[in-house]
């Protein structure tokens, strides 16, 4: 089946990469806003019969969300035989019950807007948290990519002599894969969350790897602040300067410079959110699946 | 039933009145973004066996989409009876068909995601266009309440000797009922629209009326550049200051101060979109329908 790509702002270059990868092309279309605030959207390609890719990373999510459905739905009025969202990151996946009484289960009423619709979703390494799979919340086919090995391939070919870091007990099964892999050992931070942006932190027997470089493996740089955190304790102990590595860099605020200035010899993610930092390319691995 | 009424920011005025009018109560929430663009929301009241009224007017509505999802779920997993959306203005009523090739038709698609959330709507005066009623796209019970009665009334009490300007032959009958009402003359504007923020106007017979006081009337004022232009045709034919009246004030930019330094002698709004122009309650309509 034909495959035409829709690409989101700031998301040319990989669905760009996938259309390459694919022999489909990049659809030609406008997406503007109204004075009043409104969303006009137009497809200017003959989308009938096709698959209709549409590539949205979905960091900063609530002002994506109604282009993607309009896109979408447009797609299909047009006649696409099929609507398939690639979002190599996925939003909402933290909020997967009520913590506290009367909060709002967001992961679950997200995931029912976008199954209502798109046909199918592929996406990268999704923060699952407690649930197991995307099939408990998303009712329309989902494929998970996973960027593991290619963060070791870039940490074996790019790291003298590694120690991979990892946040918190819960990454642990996948720090140790990327460790494995990288034929490298790793540790885990022992970590308290004090709020939405403040966490202490603490590197267990990290003097047995003086002769280490460090390397911070996390699936989301977000606010930095557990990265920040670590660097001072790693700087205290007298390590080298850290390589920060994430899946997905969202870099909220000024993340990214924080980091750099808190003493992170590099900062590396996966071209999943489109930055100056991405610098390992998973677009490879979800081509096949188109 | 018990009401309670969850204000969406900058719609807590018009929440408490309506409140006040129905013997209900303002719910208290929480609605905030995390550091990653995420939205937090957590409803702090017992809605159990309530009937849950959100108040969200929808100038802007991109972002205002998934808090009301995320709030509407949220009420309806703890327990609510029904969720009813009050939207004094309702978005997405312009692109009701594909003016050009391509084009979404988001008024359809606006639509079908409000009535996958909300088990009703109220809203004042939608911009119906070339449909005849919110039940050709909107499949939850909708009521559409009208403001013409009130802005007569304001024009009685307030304008002396009026003279009623429509902005074109769509608005011509609703113009009518209000100048009826209103016991004035009408008369309504030759207008070409050359984009979307682009107008041309001619006035017809504005001559006759040199003793009058124009009153510039729409459904919205959005940009407000058909009342701009039509100040200046007013202006070189010597008529009076204008007063310019709107349902809607959206004030799209700097429309507001735009169309006062233009010549208006004063700009007069509904309550539908909390604004300073706001003169003209229509909340007393609203109430008895809850």
């Amino acid at each position: 089946m034909e495959k035409i790509f829709l690409a989101l702002p700031g998301n040319e270059i990989l669905a760009s990469a996938l259309a390459k990868h694919t022999a489909g092309s990049i659809g030609r279309m406008e997406l503007r806003k109204f004075p009043d605030g409104e969303t006009y959207v137009r497809i200017n390609d003959d989308v009938k019969g096709t698959k209709v890719i549409l590539v949205c990373s979905l960091d900063y999510p609530d002002e994506k969300l109604l282009p993607l459905n309009f896109l979408a739905k447009t797609a299909k009025g047009l006649g696409a035989a099929h609507t398939c969202l690639v979002a190599p990151y996925l939003a909402y996946m933290r909020q997967d019950r009520r913590f506290q009484k009367g909060e709002g289960i967001t992961s679950t009423y997200f995931a029912a807007m976008l199954s209502q619709f798109v046909d199918s979703l592929i996406t990268i390494d999704p923060h699952l948290h407690r649930r197991t799979s995307l099939t408990e919340i998303y009712s329309i086919p989902t494929t998970v990519i996973h960027a593991a090995n290619k963060i070791s391939d870039w940490i074996r070919e790019h790291i003298d002599n590694p120690l991979l870091i990892g946040p918190d007990s819960e990454s642990a099964q996948w720090v140790s894969s990327v460790a494995v892999n990288a034929h490298a050992p790793y540790v885990i931070l022992a970590k308290a969350r004090l709020d939405d942006t403040h966490v202490d932190v603490a590197v267990p027997n990290v003097e047995m790897y003086k002769d280490h470089t460090p390397v911070l493996v996390d699936d989301i740089i977000s606010t930095a602040r557990t990265m920040i955190e670590t660097i001072g304790h790693l700087r205290k102990a007298g390590m080298r300067k850290p390589t920060c590595i994430g899946v997905h860099g969202i870099f909220a605020g000024n993340a990214y410079d924080d980091l750099l200035s808190a003493g992170a010899a590099e900062i590396i993610t996966c071209n999943t959110i489109e930055h100056r930092s991405n610098r390992i390319g998973i677009d490879d691995l979800i081509a096949p699946i188109l």
